[in-house]
């Protein structure tokens, strides 16, 4: 708990709760309490419940007065600010009368205000005994808070005598707009009943990540998305930093979160329609009723416009018939099913009027409140998984499972009583595209979730590589791992690269929050799927390295890379394959070209394309190919124009290469597998472009110049290790000679140096509490020497 | 269990059993069954204990009979040929004598025996019975073996109709000059005791990992590598080949049966002399003395000539004091240490005479018979790491532990009752690098154990991919993995660097096993640390790829892929961490220029290096940097010379950037450290070009064309996506122009095509069974058709 300055909650709703009475001395000697509980904005569950049990006790507390706190004791129900200022002018009037021992201790300081300011009546000697108790039961140091109240600061300590850039105002900035709430979950994350369980068996860790997700519920977190009217604020942005911010804990709990919260609740939020928000959203979001998101069958798992599972709609009966039609069509992989989901919003074939329509979405209870499958249906586990084992991932099969009319989530689609479907998307594909669309939230939150892990993997890694020593000079001092050129080039790179993605996904995340002013959700959805792919990608390959750079020490499970590892996994494969995703993206970079590109033939498309992008790709000027001059390297205009000219350049190669099989006769998903790796390489190759123009601008903005120099180094090593990464390509495409490549190389050990002063402040910027973090080779002392 | 010719077995030593009475009609009554049982060669826990466990129950055998046929039924004590041959001939006599209904069985078929060829005596119904349980529970198809005994063999059943080469015969080749040995340790691994179990708790899973090594100590496995009079052939190469095979099991066994059996065996053979050899050597060969092999500390892991354990000689007593001055210098990650390890061998300074004498071997008790720490030996456990759970790590403090004078393993050092010190090395360092060479077998172990895991994921991934269809062209049906562009382009060039490692680590262990003879053991080593660096890195790198080619279904546990990433994570890290290794092996190619490296100073070793190398690496001829001609690409010589042009550059390079820093007055280490990605590029490129020489001799001894041709593809595909891998430096070198770059991406994609087709009998060829591999994705149907 920390002492500060009052703060939004996770909640848009603030209940009015009842004024508390400040001039009861009851009240005012459990005030110093309340004040602290609230102090950093968040009650979290351990403070509510430590403060609501005492006085659950109490004696000398009236029942009026004890139900009068309580009130104040509910995490969804913060005081308004203006309450909490009247406290906190309460406590300074009365602290100021007091006498000094009045301020050893917020009982101490409770049962003075009691005293003075109240209607007299003496309060018994048991309640400063219950005042001690709960201080106690709350860790706090009283003093400190009220020489804080009182605004009677220590002496500042010194800042770090070498620290490059004020850490702190790095955290801020990198914590942006939603600072507070970052700060607030932080906050939460360290509350005891967060702690870390290790060793519990498969069964036992689902609950207790199930409880966790409750304790989140608790706060209003899990409805951050929602409507006003169901507890949220509708402010997917918010959430979405949420979710990011969850995930520097452990990532089963943000990925059932993410199940429950983002993509139950979230389907019923977006495919529903106001009945169905009505009936649903509020269970859903205090998580009363937990759900599925029942897309994936085990035949489609990429190609999901495929899926078998049939919804046929019945007149007679006025019901949707569910059917899994053989074991290929079961669902597979659904989160929340093994164990605690009631219903799923399951994907089927939409069958009426003896005619198919394509893929919706219909809500189908699964279990009973007693955890029984429904009849007709049949729940499986799928077992053991590489990570994520907090997660209870199952199978579904349906055997005609009947469900009314009114349980198709009919935002984009309607089947009246006697079975006439009507939709205002006339085509079928657009249609099951926009109803797909709501996976960009999705893919947004897990690429940052992913980022959250990186970060945490390379905080580890740095701190341990600034640490540990070994080798060194004869007869000097082993040197610190972190002062290897190898161990600078297999983490700082990287750092600069998490950087990066960290600002560029701020900036999608809020394009996306905004969606629909100024900017196709077309384009938000190709960048969407570019960054997920390329941040899962980072992910997994940065905590692989981190693991390796920690050597020994990182294969213990208790240093968490492993884990975090392991558990991130999956992200390059859920929400989208990324290989698919980023073929999905080159054909979308195509299209750009030609917007008629659905109604044209592919030749048509291909020649437009491989005409039209040569006209716009740059001519190379035979001098800058040659300048090895490191101010030319360093500089951004260098960089930019070279990764927009390899984005171009592949682009219209591949262009080029599609038309040239087309018109040797090549059917075209023939020519689009036998290009496949060049789309690939084209679509990664705009993400990087996009990153840097993203970061770039970022950097641009920021307004401390400390910071800014930090960050433009962190750019320029970001972009010249892509661009070194690349080289082959460049050297290739005549875009640079021998002597500039050997440069660029030299220019990225230079910036490893100028970086490698910064590194532990870099990702102590992060911000990720030591409790968060685990991994003692991090946060305790190392072996010493010698 | 399968029929099949004699073949030797595991053991050496084969004891002389007493000779079967085969006139006694109890013991022809059985010989069935003791055929069947040897029939593969190798005699398997179950089937020994079936055959023992039925026999100790029948009255109607004698006790001398049943001792005589239990004689034969103890897996290190085979039949001999001779023997063996007798027993087939007798069998073949008695049934060819006997009427048809003796061929439904082998019950039946050693009723008949007892009968026809027997001393008359009629044998009671009961034994008939017992044969049949036996038979039964044997779970054989008595009649299947009956017709092979009698050479009536099946028709052979149709060559699968693409088979684009004979898969048993790749697999011969593959098997190598130890086919034998490969085959029986395959046979013993399906025998039910090795089944895999899952959800085991970390203690569970540890004691089923140590009765596995019980089990594999039985067969006499431990005991391969050491003396005749140990139980061995004293044959290295058998024992790395079984350790190969051993790990397309679960790699915490191989990992505990490397740990005692090749670590701390290993000290006490190669560090200790002949009384250490008589008084442990045979309790460690049959795990009747698990111990322990403790060297890193957790202060010193890669820089292990500076730790900190001392051993100082106390003349009063005769006895060595082990200490450990501090926390930093204790036993970290000891392997058996924290639950099962009764003796260690510790790494220790030696100090005697008053003098320093460097890090020495001595053999220290740390735990009693019953399980607890000798007294002044601390011992905690390790706990959870990312993978291998089955082992457990420890770590070991010592309080001044006593120590008699004679568990100094002294091969290559003495001290004399008196505190005389003495060794035939007299530089302290060589004879620590003498010491530390007998953990080339170690590394070189670890290469291959790793491929062997690489070898499973890529077998489970190529399977998948050839039958998991998704998307395909317009009302067609969907197309399976392994024919899209990127999924070819994931899989197959590390399929073929797999194939490439397998020749190259063959060879190695070949030489290794013969060392002395003709090569030096700097060489070997050399080069073990070389492939060790690079096989691990690639075996990360492709079971990562693996799991990802799989999808979803490559994170379920079961699917095998991610267990197998997890347990082989840390062979990057542990004997010798990949990265300090690829710096020393680059060292030892800069003072191969310079033998006398040690006695001069840096700056004329390097000026020499640049200036030799500079006359040693060949003019570029510009038709040839230009030639985009395929057969030309495709040739050896032209990829042979592209990587010994890479590697004899890099060299030079590295050389001279070393002489430019020392000419400009930087520190030796400082200098090393600043061109560290220099020579671990260096070091990377002499591997592949190591790496292709010996694959390409390999390929060049094989007999049977078709082989031969299928192995030349892998070969070009291997060499040809090393050099498209690393084309940046290529380019920038001017050894291929920009478009020769293009024609060898071509090239690989074309070689990925040729090989497509046979990847799945590729993989097979591997030889791993169904029952070792697990993975349902890869051995039981999919989700079948629409």
């Amino acid at each position: 708990m920390r002492s500060g300055s009052r703060r939004p909650l996770f909640v848009s709703r603030i209940h009015s709760a009842s004024m508390l009475d400040t001039d009861s001395p009851r009240v005012r000697a459990v005030l110093p309490l309340l004040y602290v509980a609230w102090a950093d904005g968040v009650l979290t569950p351990s403070e509510a419940e430590t403060i609501r049990g005492h006085l659950r006790t109490q004696e000398w507390l009236d029942a009026s007065t004890r139900e009068a706190i309580c009130d104040h004791l509910d995490p969804q129900s913060p005081p308004t600010p203006t309450q909490y200022f009247r406290w906190i002018r309460t406590l300074r009037d009365g602290a100021g009368d007091a006498a000094v021992t009045t301020r050893s201790s917020l009982a101490e300081l409770g049962m003075a205000l009691a005293n003075v300011g109240g209607d007299g009546t003496a309060l018994p000697e048991a309640s400063r005994r219950a005042l001690e108790d709960i201080e106690a039961a709350l860790n706090i140091d009283g003093e400190e808070v009220v020489r804080d109240l009182l605004g009677e600061r220590p002496e500042p300590s010194p800042v770090e005598p070498e620290a490059p850039f004020d850490t702190d105002a790095m955290r801020r900035l990198l914590d942006g707009p939603h600072a507070e709430l970052r700060e607030d979950i932080r906050t939460l994350l360290q509350d005891p009943v967060f702690e870390y369980q290790d060793g519990l068996g498969t069964e036992a860790y689902r609950e207790q990540v199930l409880r966790w997700c409750e304790h989140l519920a608790d706060q209003g977190l899990g409805a951050l998305a929602y409507p006003d009217a169901y507890g949220g604020g509708g402010d997917m942005e918010k959430f979405i930093v949420a979710f990011e911010t969850l995930a520097y804990h452990d990532l089963s709990l943000v990925v059932k979160f993410g199940v429950q919260f983002g993509l139950f609740g979230g389907s019923i939020h977006h495919l529903g329609t106001e009945r169905h928000h009505e009936e649903y959203l509020d269970r859903v979001g205090t998580l009363d009723l937990p759900g599925c998101f029942a897309m994936t069958e085990w035949g489609h798992g990429s190609n999901v416009r495929e899926l078998e599972t049939t919804a046929r709609y019945d007149p007679t009966t006025e019901e949707f018939v569910i059917n899994t039609p053989h074991d290929g069509a079961r669902k597979e992989w659904i989160g929340n099913a093994a164990a605690h989901g009631q219903v799923a919003t399951v994907f089927a074939q939409l069958r009426t009027d003896g005619e198919e329509h394509g893929v919706h979405a219909f809500l189908v209870p699964i279990r009973a409140d007693d955890g029984t499958p429904k009849p007709r249906v049949r729940i499986e586990d799928c077992g053991e998984k590489v990570g994520l084992n907090g997660v209870d991932n199952g199978r579904l099969w349906f055997d005609q499972v009947r469900i009314p009319r009114a349980n198709l989530l009919d935002r984009y689609a309607q089947v009246a009583p006697d079975g006439t479907y009507d939709s205002p998307i006339p085509s079928s594909g657009k249609r099951f595209f926009t109803m797909l669309s709501t996976l960009i939230g999705g893919r947004i939150s897990v690429a940052r979730a992913g980022l959250s892990a990186t970060k945490s993997g390379l905080t580890i890694a740095v701190r341990y590589g600034n640490r540990r020593r070994q080798f060194g000079p004869k007869d000097e001092p082993e040197v610190p791992l972190l002062d290897y050129r190898t161990h600078k080039r297999r983490l700082l790179p990287r750092l600069a690269t998490t950087y990066a993605l960290h600002f560029a996904l701020d900036d999608l995340t809020a394009r996306f929050a905004r969606k629909g002013r100024g900017e196709s959700l077309e384009a938000i959805e190709a960048e969407a799927n570019a960054l997920k792919a390329y941040a899962t990608w980072h992910t997994s390959a940065t905590l692989q390295e981190a693991r390796e750079a920690c050597g020994g020490q990182g294969y213990r499970a208790d240093t968490r890379i492993g884990r975090l590892r392991a558990d991130t996994d999956v992200f390059t494969t859920f929400e989208g394959d990324n290989t698919v995703l980023m073929l999905q993206v080159a054909k979308g970079l195509l299209s750009d070209f030609q917007r008629e590109f659905r109604d044209m033939n592919l030749w048509g498309m291909a020649r437009l394309v491989a005409d039209e992008v040569a006209t716009q790709v740059q001519e190379l000027n035979p001098v800058v190919t040659r300048t090895t001059d490191p101010d030319h390297l360093r500089a951004l205009p260098f960089q930019q124009s070279a990764l927009t000219y390899r984005a171009e350049k592949q682009l219209q190669n591949v262009g080029r290469r599609l038309q040239r099989r087309i018109d040797d006769g090549m059917e075209p998903f023939d020519a689009f597998v036998d290009v496949q790796d060049h789309l690939v390489q084209c679509a990664r190759a705009d993400a990087e472009r996009v990153i840097l123009e993203r970061f770039a601008d970022a950097v641009e903005g920021v307004e401390d110049a400390d910071l800014r120099e930090t960050l433009t180094t962190l750019r320029r090593l970001f972009a010249l290790s892509r661009i070194e990464a690349d080289l082959d390509w460049f050297l290739e495409a005549g875009y640079v000679s021998g002597s500039k490549a050997k440069a660029i190389r030299g220019a990225v050990n230079d910036l490893c140096d100028e970086v490698r002063p910064q590194a532990e402040a870099l990702v102590n910027a992060f911000g990720i509490p030591d409790a968060l973090l685990g991994a003692p080779i991090a946060t305790k002392p190392g072996p010493g020497p010698k």
